[in-house]
C-alpha cells in the first residue's frame, strides 16, 4: 500500500473549483467532482433530526438510483433550515449542472456547507457552472478541494494506492471539517473516489465500517452538524477482478479505513483554534462501542479539553467523565494514564478494567481562539 | 408566601463554618448544619456511575436510616476516586463528627467537593470539629454557606416562609456550584432545611419533583460531577399539622420549588467565567422531558453557547442544537426567537410545534474566562 498526504485523482475522475461570490471573501466557493462513467456510491449522512436540503435530496435521489456522475458541493451556505425553498435550490444546482453535464439530475449529489437559515443564491451557482464544467481535469482537484473549505486552514486529503490481484487501484478522498464536528454516524463533509471495481454491497459496508472507527471516532466540540455527508464514488475503471467478500475485500477495506483514518485526523488537527491534538486511547472495554463512548465522553468534556489547552493534568476530570458516560467501570480497576501535556500531541491512555475490546478517539482542546472565531462567525 | 434573598434557618436549625486548611488560601472550607432534633431526609445524588466516597456513604446510611442530624461538609477536596481510603475518610468525617455531638455516625450526612483524586487530609478535618461544634448557632448559616464555596464568586441562597394552616414554616437552602454543572438527576451540591412537620414519603416526593424542573434544568458546561447531592432536611419544629397530600402537599411544594429554582438560577449566574444569564424557554412539546432535552441541548451547545458571548444572532446553532437532540422537530413548525443578545439576561424562545409542553433551561456563556479558569484549576 503506497501512501500519498495529497489528493491524486484514481482513473475516470475530474474535478473543478470556482468562486461564485456566496463567500463575500471572493473565496472558491464551488466544487465539483465528476466521475466520466457512471459509478457506484455508498454515503452516510448526518443523525441530525434537522437535515440540510441537500441531505434530503441526495437521500431521495439514492433510493431511485445506484450509480453515480457527480457530486456538486457549495461552501459558505449550509442551505439548511430554509424550508421549501431550500430544497428546490438543492433541486436547482443537480438539475442545471445535470444539464451542464448531458446526465440525469438523479445521478448527481449536491452538498453545501457553512451558515444555516440562510437562502443560497441560485443564480450565482447556475452562472458558475459553464466555467466550472469546461474546465474539468485530475488535476482540478485542486481547485475543488480548498473550495469545500469554510474556517479550516488547511485542506483535508489523502490518497492511497494498492494491488487487487495484479490490478492497481487507488483510493482518495477529501474532507472539509474545522468546527461543528461530532460523532453521529458521519460527520462533516468527505468526498472519496476510487477507480476500484467493487460489487454495490461490498462498497457500502466497507464505508459504514471505515467511518465508524474513523470519522464517528472525532470529535471537536460535540456539536453535530445538520449538513455531515460522506459520499464514496467507486467508477471501476482500474479494471481489477470484482471486490466482493474475502482478500480482496480486507485489501480494499483497509485501504478505504487508511484514508478516512487521516482525513478525520486532519480534521482534528485542524480544529477551530486547537493548539492540541489529542489522542484517547481506550481499551479494557466489553466492547468497541463501549470503549468509543467512553472516549468521546471525555473528548467532549469542556473541563478535559480547558485542562489540556492549559497542559493541567487534571486526571479527575477524566474520571468525572467516564463516569457521565454512564458505563459501569469500577473505581478499583480504572487507570488513566496522561502523556506529556507540554506537547502539541498529546496521548492520553484509558484502562476500564471490563473486557479486552478497545478504540482511539482523536479531539482538540479547547481554546480562547475557539471561543473567537465561534463568537464572531455569521 | 415571604420571600427572602438570604439564608434564614428555620427553627431548630443551627450551622457554622471554619477554615481547617484544605484550601490553601486559607479560606473557609469547612461546614456544619445541624438539627437539634431529628429529621426526616430525602436526598438526591449523582446519576454519574463514578461516585465519590461521600456519596456512596450517604447512600448507605440513608438504607438503614431515616432521621438524620447533621450535614459535614468540605470544600477544596471532592473525596473521589480515592478507593477504600476515601470511603474510610468519608466515614472519618462522620464518625468523628457523631461524637462530638454525642449522635449516632448513621444520622449524619458527609459531603465533599473540589478536586478530584486526591486523599483528603481527615486530621485537620477532625481538629477542626470542637470549635465547629461549640459555636453552632443560627447566624452561623452565614459561615457555613460561605464555606461550601470552591470557584463560586458569591454564596447561593434563599428562604421563604409560607402558613400550613394557621402555621408558619420555613424553607432555606444555601447552594454552591460555579463549574462543572449538568443536569442528571441531581447538580451540585444543595443542603436545604425546613421546619415543616411532612411525612417521609411526600417529602421525598417534593424533592423529586422540585429538582426535576430546577437543578435538572440547568447546565453551565455539560460536565456532570461525581459529587452532586441535593439533601433535604425537614426537623418538624415548626409544628404544623402533617404534611402528606392535598392543599398543605402543594403549598410546601411550590414553597421548595420556589427555593430550589432561585438556588439554580444563583449557580447559572455565578457560571465559572460567565458574562450572560441565559433563559431558554421550549414550548410545543409532546411533553415536559422533551422540552427540557431539547433546552439542554441548545444550553449544552458549545457554539450556541459562544455566539450568546459574541452576542450573534446565530439561530442556525440553536436549530442544529435542537436536531441533535434527537427530536423530529418539523422544519416547517419550528420557531426560534432571539430576545436582546446586548443585554445581561438574554431569554430565547423556541417552538417545537409538536404538542403542549414547555420547559424552562437555564445556562451560561461560554467565555475565554471559563476556558482560564479551568485551564488552571488544580
Amino acid at each position: 500500500m503506497k501512501v500519498y498526504k495529497k489528493a491524486v485523482l484514481p482513473l475516470g475522475f475530474r474535478a473543478n473549483g470556482a468562486a461564485c461570490g456566496i463567500k463575500k471573501s471572493a473565496k472558491l466557493d464551488l466544487a465539483l467532482f465528476c466521475s466520466d462513467v457512471p459509478a457506484q456510491a455508498a454515503a452516510l449522512f448526518t443523525a441530525n433530526t434537522i437535515q440540510a436540503a441537500p441531505v434530503k435530496l441526495n437521500k431521495k435521489y439514492l433510493k431511485s438510483n445506484r450509480f453515480f456522475r457527480a457530486i456538486f458541493v457549495n461552501s459558505g451556505n449550509a442551505n439548511c433550515f430554509t424550508g421549501k425553498f431550500g430544497l428546490k435550490d438543492a433541486q436547482g444546482m443537480a438539475v442545471s449542472l445535470a444539464r451542464a453535464l448531458k446526465i440525469k439530475k438523479e445521478s448527481v449529489f449536491v452538498s453545501s456547507t457553512g451558515i444555516i437559515g440562510r437562502r443560497l443564491p441560485l443564480l450565482k451557482i447556475k452562472q458558475a457552472i459553464p466555467a466550472l464544467v469546461g474546465r474539468l481535469s485530475a488535476c482540478g482537484i485542486d481547485k475543488a478541494k480548498a473550495a469545500i473549505m469554510t474556517t479550516d486552514t488547511f485542506t483535508k486529503e489523502a490518497t492511497v494506492k494498492f494491488y487487487i490481484g495484479d490490478c492497481p487501484v487507488t483510493i482518495c478522498g477529501v474532507a472539509k471539517g474545522a468546527g461543528m464536528i461530532a460523532p453521529h454516524m458521519a460527520t462533516m463533509l468527505a468526498f472519496i473516489f476510487t477507480d476500484a471495481r467493487i460489487a454495490a454491497r461490498a462498497l457500502k459496508q466497507a464505508l459504514r465500517i471505515a467511518v465508524d472507527s474513523t470519522f464517528n471516532c472525532i470529535t471537536v466540540d460535540g456539536c453535530m452538524s445538520t449538513n455531515d455527508s460522506v459520499i464514496l464514488l467507486a467508477n471501476g475503471k482500474a479494471q481489477n477482478g470484482l471486490i466482493d467478500t474475502g482478500r480482496s475485500f480486507n485489501s480494499f477495506l483497509k485501504a478505504l479505513q487508511f484514508v478516512c483514518s487521516e482525513l478525520a485526523k486532519s480534521i482534528i488537527k485542524d480544529a477551530e483554534g486547537a493548539t492540541k491534538f489529542i489522542q484517547i486511547k481506550v481499551c479494557g472495554a466489553r466492547n468497541f462501542k463501549e470503549a468509543r463512548n467512553a472516549g468521546l465522553s471525555i473528548a467532549n468534556s469542556n473541563l478535559f479539553k480547558t485542562a489540556m489547552y492549559g497542559e493541567n493534568p487534571n486526571f479527575g476530570r477524566v474520571i468525572a467523565a467516564i463516569g457521565a458516560s454512564g458505563i459501569e467501570a469500577k473505581e478499583e480497576n480504572l487507570k488513566v494514564r496522561l502523556g506529556l501535556l507540554d506537547k502539541k500531541e498529546i496521548n492520553i491512555c484509558v484502562y476500564l478494567g471490563r473486557g479486552e475490546s478497545e478504540a482511539m478517539v482523536y479531539t482538540s482542546d479547547l481554546t480562547p481562539q475557539y471561543i473567537k472565531i465561534n463568537a464572531q462567525y455569521s
